[in-house]
């Protein structure tokens, strides 16, 4: 067993360190033990746009906080309430922390669990909800590990496969939450708001829906080149062409079926030099989705932005073109993907090789755990990249 | 047949009057022959919150625009297409005109209907909304009529029963609606928000559909007295006492399921004096509802209100919190009932017996048309009643 | 604590015996601890018709097994890593043994629980599917504790209302279920079959789902007479008057939207003198549910009864009307109800008093723990009563 | 406009001729004017599996009747009350015959119209369901074309690729509403029971709605080959190796998800020379479908076949496992598409190029309406060829 856990670190606006910590015991924020838990050595764990906001100080977090909720890993311990998870299993980690046994739990609600956050119906790990200590690092204990871990099947073929398998911990299944709370269906016209990992995963989850015509938006064209190679539509946000005349140039109509937010609190107006404005993706999805048509924003929304345009905007309050939607009967869904409640359908469709074009849209990159402050930075300028630690080079996939 | 039509007409704010029109044509208003329509004679047709609205120069509307969109009527003409409906039926009108031949209709989406409005995908009586005549009428032609009229099965058992059965063509199904919006199914706890008519008809429904607590919110007594009568909760909230400190007291816990909004733009504050604020109803249920609960918005939101609070509520857009809700995974739907998705059955329930509360939560006074003016002021100025006017006194019920 | 346990004990046909064991531990049947489990004394166990197939010999079930499964008690005892429920705690139990940890479990389905009997995808108390103790006893074991137990947030309120909360464990859900699942809504036509104390149940949920005409055929007068005084319909399908002709004359249609089959596989034929076939209650059903409505099967079908009327009933093959069916695009699901899927919703209705139905319905007698075989046997005759064993005579209902 | 209008016509059992009529009329088969309707001048019209059943004698048809029900073609001429559909449109013609007016539609159920047969719920072309002629023709006449009709967007689009449009009307909805009744998403493995047409389109459908592992079972190898040629696995049910240890060599596993029975009421056996057997592949889904999956049967099954293995098969009574099933808490649908729920959508698919397979799985022979008789032939031998007939060589496909 190691004796130590190196770990990322947030120290501050901008500032992320490998730090040493303990080896991880089955204990849990709050000091209580947990038979239910496991201990898990990483496999891989990415770098996500959401810690990205705590990079940038945007999402209020403790400095000291070991970062990453995006993980994978092997099981080497646990505890004497496991009963199905085995030493030896090669398991996915859904970022939300949750219980199996509160009442969103059972109901399959597993983004907004009861039990494991004091202050909140929501827990991650490193992520400031609950205490759970990130997982960019060389263990991780996870809680009531038969609930929460989704085992592989087969190591090898798993591990083949590992550059798919490891978006299931988040980005895939929220972006596949994305479309879900979007009605996106077999012929479905669907926009979806940035192209950064999230975007594309959910582009990604349309297809796999059996979508027809996906459009993404962005203003990086590294990130829509991408988007475009894997067969899809892009438009440029910053164009002074308006997204409702881009979209009808493709689609021969001003409007689509589907809206998906995969770009949150940090997001700017449509059009050439647009500053920030965190109701201006909302807004555009508003207008651009037809009458009876939804909306799902998986991208991260919050009342905790100090460093937001206004003060109804840092208090979490936002512009919003409600009565102006109202006659177009929208419905719109917002929050954490409960990654449970979908990363085994996912998982099967990897390993029977239905999403050919997910490795082109993710763009991974396996980095050492020492290169992942360097990751950050690199990801906050606007990296096409989707980066993965793999801490021990398990995969042997580290460039 | 008549020679004339007497009907409700809006010439200002504040002004409603009777005048007389030409008996109805089988033609719509572009025009076109309406082969598929059918002339009924009016038996009830009831004034509405909505038309309140109009009524006090909220909602953009001609003067000289017929009133009316909640009509019940014996069918007495039919055009060369309408093939199921016949001369003699008693039927209800859903508020919504459809065509039944749109891909919205096509999907149950008759609030959203693509062909009979050529400025949005809606249409209504009375309402502005693609031209359509108002039917506080003593007559009235409804196109589409196989497609659009609910037949009652027996005409003297509908006529027992006319004071519920009046309620089907707007606010029983629109409250019904906003309770399915908003998740609620057995056992659920529902705050409503508004204790006018169709506030009251979401408390009915959330009964029928099985709702264990049921909360109704508002500051008008006299209607909250009603709600009470029939075995549910209120709170005023002009109170001191903030919204989730009274839900507390009557359940135990200080959020719901489910919230419906049964207000809409007009709304005011919570609080003793609260000022008029278009979000405060949406804000204050996104506050009371549970984390992955639902929030349905049947009542009316616009774009239209010249006479709103500022210029951004004038076109619509209101300060919601939706950045602080993001973590809550919330669910809002908006917009129109669909009244045919639910008028049958809704119906069935009434004829059964299944909704013994709906009269005294209701409280129906028929009137004469000529008294509809009177009715408008009344209502106006917050009376718990609902108007139904009977314009040939075909119910015997006038008082 | 005690140091015996009183139990039921199944000796073979129509031969039930009160035998003391062991007090129960935290261990399963396979022998290993359960950390996750609680022991309940038990307050209230009722007997049901499922046992009564035992009872009978027709479900193969070994001498010497405790029967039971649908029990309510106060938790005593919990394992270390039982975390949320508490001493102290009066629970209901779900029927269904499940582990809350599986595919089928994460998804709802807890009638098909992976882990907890080697031999099917399925668990029950005192059912012979994993060799669970049953609970018809002082104290019972529960194994995943958190995961199965339904608390009642008040004591006292709940003792006051025991006679209707005792039915969670098992009947009012399977009744409720068997609703769902033949698509029982606002409106719906129902015909139940069988009026024991599953199908008054299901005519209870159909009107809290908001059902319209709910009828009930039986050949047991005194159970339909229990029907029609909760102010339902009924039929006698011993009579020589088909049964759509029976509903014809109730409805004024030969058909209804939804069927519900509370009888299960000692089925007997329609019309006077009708002998025993296990297809009789779904063929009727084939015919009296209206093309595109639904089917749901809570009562009891199986593979193994030894004196089914022929070598096909006996391996579980019945001659089904299918191909008669097709045209009308039939619906049919059967199957185990998932008790949790539903308790707490049923629960909270019952707790505001949505149910006032129910007690009239379900006609619960309680009775002490010895007089248990008199029950099986003038339960076995057809007693319209619902026999509720109170060991402890906690209740002090015990006449 | 023509004269005539050539037809294929059913003369008995195995013999199919090209006869002449009369230019169809705006009249229904009642006899009444049809105002709603509109003549189409047939582009393609497929040979479908059904129209075999008709072919063997084995589904009661009147000498004399014109076959054929999957029909695409331009409309010609439109009656007085069809506003929407214009000439010149290019349109897909759903098989079911509905009116858009009566309940069972306004629900989505146009398998079930309760208006357009006076014998039955449910109309079809060419079906004896109701007396509409059949489409193998030069032109037909669709009443309610408004609502029946599904025009294509863009007319040169549409004919480049027609051999997929073609299966709109009938074959590619089947086979998708048999994997949605059992209840395929992304991720599901699915068995489906035939390699016929409607196995393939299920196939390419499963493919579409995102599943993972694709079984298709036949006794047919050229068709099995179809199958293997676009991705997906195939079992032999002739084989003396048990179809569960066949799907578990493929998928590690017994069973899947979801079952979806593609071949009807002449069913053979699994195993080596396997006779006649209505149940058997009901049986063999009850048995491979696992725990709470589902099966949704869209094979035809009838009452009406005298040529039926026994007098319960004639009558359409089949020995299925249901008692066997219950345990396992099966879910089995049946009956005719309602292809109006599904043709947009799958047309939405095919015009953006996300059923790439759809082509090589049809398999699709263009044929002129003269060698109609021919291909019955043909086709009776197990041919897997999808024979496409085109009257006016409009496609210029015609070999």
């Amino acid at each position: 067993m190691a004796s130590g856990n190196r770990a990322v670190t947030y120290m501050g606006p901008r500032t992320v360190k490998v730090e040493t910590y303990d080896y991880p015991k089955l204990v849990d924020p709050r000091g209580n033990k947990t038979p239910h838990g496991a201990i898990l050595k990483i496999v891989t764990t990415n770098i996500c746009g959401s810690d990205q906001h705590i990079y940038r100080g945007r999402f209020p977090s403790p400095s000291g906080m070991v970062l990453g909720h995006e993980m994978t890993g092997e099981v080497i311990e646990t505890g004497p309430d496991v009963h199905f998870i085995k030493k030896g299993d090669l398991c996915s980690v859904p970022f939300n922390v949750s219980c199996g046994r509160c009442r969103n739990c059972k109901e399959g609600h597993t983004d907004t669990c009861m039990n494991v956050n004091d202050e909140a119906d929501c827990g991650a790990y490193g992520f400031n909800l609950g205490g759970w200590q990130g997982g960019q690092s060389d263990y991780l204990m996870v809680p009531f590990a038969d609930w929460n871990l989704l085992r592989f099947p087969d190591k090898d073929q798993a591990m083949a496969k590992i550059k798919d398998l490891t978006l299931l911990s988040d980005i895939l299944p929220t972006g596949f939450h994305g479309c879900i709370q979007a009605g996106v269906k077999p012929g479905s016209t669907v926009y979806i708001a940035g192209a950064g990992p999230v975007g594309r995963c959910a582009a990604a989850s349309a297809h796999l829906l059996g979508a027809s015509c996906i459009i993404v938006g962005d203003t990086n064209n590294e990130r829509l080149a991408l988007v475009r190679s894997a067969g899809y539509e892009t438009v440029n946000v910053s164009s002074s062409t308006p997204l409702a005349d881009q979209i009808e140039a493709i689609l021969g109509q001003r409007q689509v079926d589907c809206g998906v937010d995969a770009v949150g609190f940090e997001a700017h107006g449509n059009g050439p030099g647009a500053g920030e404005d965190p109701a201006a993706v909302l807004n555009s999805l508003i207008e651009v989705v037809r009458a009876n048509g939804a909306i799902g924003a998986p991208g991260i929304y919050t009342a905790g932005d100090s460093e937001a345009i206004d003060e109804d905007a840092k208090a979490g309050r936002y512009r919003i073109d409600f009565g102006k939607a109202w006659i177009k009967s929208p419905h719109i869904s917002a929050g954490q993907a409960p990654i449970m409640h979908y990363n085994r359908d996912l998982m099967m469709a990897i390993l029977w090789d239905r999403m050919p074009y997910l490795g082109k849209l993710a763009n991974v990159e396996v980095i050492p755990l020492e290169k992942a402050p360097e990751a950050y930075r690199i990801f906050d300028q606007g990296s096409p990249k989707k980066f993965v630690i793999d801490p021990h080079n398990t995969t042997k996939l580290v460039a």
